[in-house]
């Protein structure tokens, strides 16, 4: 069991974004996509996605970047991930369609399940994500600049 | 967020060998493949593996087939999945290594969520998953017979 990828993604970018440096240039997407060694293509899919959720403010040209459009306790765990995962089925009864779907008990226990894991995540922001010691390396990873 | 392939056709496995129909011929993994339309090498390999974890009793060559090693209601469903899915990992941290990696207050959050969604499931078993209107379906795909 996995998150997907771009859930991923999306939260290690607002992590990123929940300790801003003050007297630094904004945060740049080829900023992250460096400190974390990840495609600077998905991560452009997810900021504008995160965008449109209003989670994010973004400013573009020059000088331009990104930064949390709230504070980072006004992000509930749970619905950051509920929403970045989207339409989420633990397990694929419509490919091939399962000959026990639409009378599957089973489907009602996983989702039940499903609901108490997102319900854990939703007693926590991304302030309790980011909390010391994260904070420390968050902080790191912002006054790193790469050698010339 | 998706169980993997392999708890999801292990579940099927076990749920379709929960209301055993008497007078029959043991069920074989060639009639579970066709009736869920999925794929025997993909079956062979889970079938050996809860074999191994002492859930089923197969028995080979003609005649053999495949039964529950217990009744359906000594199958906890949180720990099943578990097993089935293995080391489970919600985010891959590792791959490549996230700049966070051991000082990450994220992943303690969502392990915490992790367990809470076993929780739920270990509160119910097979005999719940397969309750009805699942057990008359099973039943059914269990008489059916193909066509000549």
């Amino acid at each position: 069991m996995q998150l997907t990828h771009f859930t991923d993604l999306g939260l290690r970018v607002l992590m990123y974004l929940s300790h801003p440096e003050p007297h630094r240039p904004p945060v740049t997407i080829s900023e992250i996509a460096e400190r974390f060694d990840v495609s600077r293509n998905h991560l452009v899919k997810v900021v504008h996605f995160m965008g449109q959720q209003g989670w994010l403010l973004t400013t573009r040209g020059k000088g331009g970047g990104l930064a949390l459009a709230q504070a980072p306790d006004a992000y509930r765990l749970g619905t950051l991930t509920r929403i970045l995962e989207g339409a989420t089925e633990l397990i694929d009864c419509a490919e091939p369609p399962c000959s026990l779907r639409g009378r599957c008990q089973l489907k009602g226990l996983l989702d039940k399940a499903l609901v108490a894991f997102f319900d854990v995540l939703d007693e926590y922001t991304l302030a309790d994500a980011t909390a010391s010691p994260t904070h420390e390396v968050i902080v790191m990873l912002h006054q790193w600049r790469p050698q010339a």
